[in-house]
């Protein structure tokens, strides 16, 4: 049987990464070794990093004075490295609360500079992205989770505060158009749109480094990776390659644009559906739908267990909401099929509650 | 041609262990998915995790006092990580400066506490262990670097001082018996003796943790990754799941005392032939010479260029030394096979300078 992927991370990955990406287990750029036993210094490795490194700034046309650094640590790791690396002890780092992520990254600054959260939709659970807000003048960055991958929800305006701007674009990198350059600092778990566990994509303007006083070590340091191109020590090397294969892939496809252009046809399909069927019910603000994870639930709760199961025995995998939203969450990541997502929506329609 | 991997890191892999390596890329456990596209949280990766940290704990003899971590950032992010969360300001961390890794884990501490570095080989390009020190009475712990790399060097008795110890142990790790309950914390990175790049393991004595001031930030707080089992937020699963698959065939090989004795003979067969072949000479003191990196360079320096040549034209791959040291460094690692240190051993010998 096949199995649908609808995993909310990790996640789906195209056919052509999974393919090219055991190969090179086997034997990579016909060297005769594993790409997991090749050394991060060798030709082959070296030109993996520049690779991925050109691939990012073209696909999010950015100039030189970004870097792209591929860390480890998860989006989580930046929840405190930005305030570390940005904040100076007093200065304000400003958050919208739009879920558990923007929580956690909150939760972190503290130990830095000061922190304030402008908004917060957490006593709708999260269903909507707050726009009612003021950024403070001594703001020194506003923070943003730009796609809630637990509650469905995306931002569809990008902020444009007088202030940096940062973004966790974990769950949405390179699926839609957007202009980069407005941003300060964006980060990226790979494991959504990108590729793997194990690596976090970090872009960030180098003119907004080394102005804080506080020592930093130097594994947290950006600049430090800045400057070894992101191989100061040994980077996780195969992640990184998994992603350079979906970034090929990405450009293959016609790039971000192009890709933007699939993910709305996707996300229309199965909204519509969810509008359309009685039996089913979306769970974040229409203005808000997130193009990437589709939250919905059974208008009764009872039918829930019955669609569960009616999926899993059709191939359908991973559609369990978070227990914070509960019902169903169809991740449809940059890589998921239109025929998956037009598979779901036959199912929906042809499931028939006792 | 067959490619014979002295790198030094990353380094060679069992056959074994890249065959299912390759083959869970593309079906994992029977699921119809990647394992590059599976959950951290589905049940396949859950048992993963869990056996991984089972059989570090078997093949080290280790009981539950101790916690086993899959981290990410390298062993270098445990550099700051160490003093971070083991040292209140004033306290002492006390380090034997055995390389160029000791040195960076030195240059770490002083954000956190003191640092006394007790003994160094620095000047004779680290080439032997000091075992000359005095452990102050204030030391809160002792730290050395139990292999290094760069020099082939090793400590063949292992330090058992009046207060914590901890070792980096990234180059040996599994390679040879010792008592791992003498030691309060562990780590390594994954990409020697291990698996691939993208994971740290961490072995620590729970009961030093949760006794510093400070506040931690919550990703680099042991204790938080302990609680979770190494899956707070989303731990590299393919670098986890290669080392998962390198235990299972250390355990299958008859563990840690079966592989001392292998890497003992196959030590013994290239430190002979360095000894008695009049072109080469070890550059490591003889009583610290490492199982692990064998180091040598030519007595006549103009001959290294000619037998890296035939090294090269005979597939052997990542044998050159560091520049530090010069001349040749083969990386003997578990997973080196004893026929491929035997070639090498009849290359020096059939080795005719002009």
């Amino acid at each position: 049987m096949k199995i649908h992927n609808f995993s909310a991370g990790p996640a789906i990955l195209p056919q052509y990464v999974l393919e090219a990406s055991a190969a090179a287990v086997q034997d990579f750029a016909n060297s005769g070794l594993s790409i997991l036993e090749m050394s991060h210094r060798s030709k082959e490795i070296v030109a993996v990093m520049e690779e991925a490194e050109k691939l990012v700034k073209e696909l999010l046309h950015l100039g030189d004075d970004y870097a792209v650094l591929f860390l480890t640590g998860g989006a989580s790791s930046q929840f405190y490295m930005v305030p570390m690396n940005l904040l100076n002890e007093g200065e304000k780092g400003c958050y919208i609360d739009t879920g558990a992520w923007s929580a956690k990254a909150i939760k972190e600054v503290s130990n830095f500079g000061q922190v304030e959260a402008l908004a917060s939709s957490k006593e709708t659970t999260y269903n909507y992205i707050p726009k009612d807000w003021t950024l403070p003048s001594d703001a020194k960055y506003l923070h943003i989770t730009s796609n809630n991958t637990i509650y469905g929800t995306q931002y569809h305006d990008m902020p444009n505060p007088d202030c940096m701007l940062i973004a966790d674009m974990s769950s949405e990198i390179f699926s839609r158009n957007f202009d980069a350059t407005q941003f300060d600092l964006i980060y990226a778990g790979a494991q959504k749109n990108l590729g793997p566990a194990g690596t976090t994509l970090v872009i960030v303007k180098k003119e907004i480094l080394g102005k804080v006083q506080r020592t930093v070590p130097t594994m947290l340091d950006y600049q430090t990776h800045i400057k070894k191109a992101s191989a100061f020590n040994t980077p996780p090397v195969y992640p990184i390659y998994v992603c350079l294969l979906t970034l090929r892939w990405l450009q293959a496809k016609g790039g971000v644009a192009a890709m933007e252009a699939i993910n709305k046809q996707k996300a229309a399909l199965l909204y519509d559906e969810i509008d359309r069927n009685p039996i089913f019910k979306g769970t974040a603000a229409v203005e808000d739908r997130s193009m990437m994870n589709v939250t919905f639930v059974a208008n009764n709760k009872a039918h829930e267990a019955a669609f569960m199961e009616y999926c899993t025995a059709n191939g359908i995998s991973g559609i369990k909401g978070h227990r914070s939203v509960g019902g169903f969450r169809a991740s449809i990541y940059n890589a998921m099929p239109q025929e998956s997502v037009a598979f779901l929506v036959e199912l929906m329609q042809n499931f028939k509650p006792e």
